[in-house]
Parts: C-alpha cells; structure tokens; sequence
C-alpha cells in the first residue's frame, strides 16, 4: 500500500457544517489534506470541492465510499492527472525596493503573471498556473525576499467535454 | 446585529485535522461558510486559509476569539475590502460546437481569460479575477450552454507592505 497524491472532485450541497463533515472524515483517518478549495457552481445550491490528498490507496477508497454516504454529497471522482487541467492561484508580496523592481517585473513577464499591488517597499504579485509553474516562480522571488504568500489549493476540471454530473454518485475516473 | 459578509485570513499549522477544526467552529453556530482555499505558505509546515462568511458580527467575534484558541491557529486577521487584494480562479467548460467557438473565443479574449482545453463540443476557460468579473464572464457563458464550473473561491492579500506575520495574535485589520 504505497503512499501517493490523490486529487478529489466533490459536488456538495451548499449546507451549513458540509466542509466540517467532509474534513473531519479525512481527519478522523489521520489522512492529511495537502489543499482544498471550495467555491460556487453554476447552480447556487450546489459548491464544488477539490481535494488534493496523500495517503494509501485502500484507506481513500475507504473515504470516497463514505463521502458518498454523506447526505449532502452529490458526487465524488477521482481526477485523474493526464485527463485533466489543474490550476492554482497565488498572491505574493515580495520585497521591492527601487533597485531591483525592474527586474522583479522582468521575472513577471515572463512567467505572465501580473503586479496587482506596489508600495514603496513590496510588490503584490498574481499568477495562476500548474504547481510546477508557481513553485518556479516562488523560488525565483526568494532572493528578493518574500512577505506572504496565499495560495488557493489546487482546483481541476477533467478535460474533454465530459462533465461531473454525468457520473455515476460513485465513480473513478 | 446586521448580516454582512466577511473575509478571514487565518495562518494554521500544517497539520492533520486543522481544517476540520476551524470550519467546526463556523458550523456549530450556523455559520455558513460562502468559500474557503486553503494552501501552502513559503513555510512548508504552515498553511494559510482564506475563509468567506456570512453572519453577524457579534457571532463572528465570538468565532474569531475561538479561532485564535485553537493550537494550530497561529494568526487570524479579518481583511477589510478597501485595503485588500481580492481574486478568485475559475474553470469553466461550455459548449462550443464549429459555429459558436469563434464568439466564445472573443468573449474569451476580452476578459483575457484562456483556453485550456477543446474538444469537438466543448471549450474549458481559465479565467482569474474579483467576483465581478468572474459573475460577468459566467453569465455571458450561460447562452452557451454551461456544462461545468468549478471556483477556488476568494483568495486575498492586504494591500501595501504588512504582512499577516507583523499582526499580533489576535487583531482585526
């Protein structure tokens, strides 16, 4: 049972108290959530979670089933990571003084992301990418000197025209 | 006692049952949570949650002291909307058959959001930015038939130099 990365897709009823029920089921297990986003859906009852998660193969199978015996689950699948778009988004406020700002922004344009904020002595920074592409970034603004960093968790679609409601209440992909 | 909606920044130890913990606190009074992101910091033991709700603001301060209680809590910080960055990432796939990519792809364009996937029926956009923006977008979508949306929720870093770390434990901004 080897311990890997696991990336969750649920469709919840917008309830009071379902993030707490869906987290505490991940806790009480000792399995550790890396990230979670949740925001609305197209519809204003329904939010739509994405979990990424490590652990072993049989205990998630464990937490997907009883996910799915929540009330206010719709649905749970399992992303699968060739078949899907990943993104993640961040903010981060980096030490800028006037001598190395130009070249701050320089790292900017490349990685396209944008300056959202300036003060005399920080730059606030946005950009949107797959893991690998942020943590790029972050490394290249360490030397700068970072402030604070916000990142939204991952959050993925699967790609092609198939959508989540199309499954199955309980389904791999 | 009004009913406003509220944006919390709150600084937690990496570990196993934080985040059930937190949003507990929030559903055992009834607090619906609208959003919440949770992600890495530039210290890989500490992550940072960004948490939208809805309330009154004396059940919020009775939350927020009981935050700062918990032992994996290490800052909580309310992010006043006039002296904060505030963005949201979105996927969203909709249908677009031959006759309909072409005005999507300019909608697109315009709100320079991006494409990140095709398939013969369908179109998945990334686009990032404050709720407006995203709302706009969606509903300029909907015409086309909107098959599947998925949103980090609000992510946000106070403007200017301070960072969430020169806050005292417990103090509202």
């Amino acid at each position: 049972m080897s311990v890997k990365r696991y990336i969750l897709s649920v469709l919840v009823e917008n309830q009071s108290g379902v993030l707490s029920r869906v987290s505490g089921l991940f806790s009480r297990r000792g399995y550790n959530i890396d990230s979670l986003s949740v925001g609305e859906t197209e519809d204003p009852g329904i939010s739509r979670m994405t979990i990424v998660v490590r652990g072993d193969s049989y205990i998630l199978e464990q937490i997907k089933k009883q996910l799915n015996k929540l009330i206010d689950v719709i649905k749970v699948i399992e992303l699968n990571k060739d078949k899907s778009v990943f993104r993640e988004l961040m903010l981060i406020k980096v030490n800028a003084k006037e001598n190395s700002r130009a070249s701050i922004i320089e790292i900017v344009d490349i990685f396209r992301a944008n300056v959202v904020d300036v003060s005399n002595e920080t730059l606030t920074i946005e950009m949107t990418g797959d893991e690998n592409k942020i943590e790029a970034f972050v490394s290249l603004m360490k030397p700068y000197g970072i402030r604070e960093i916000v990142r939204t968790g991952l959050t993925a679609l699967e790609r092609g025209s198939k959508e989540i409601k199309s499954y199955r209440k309980y389904e791999e992909e």
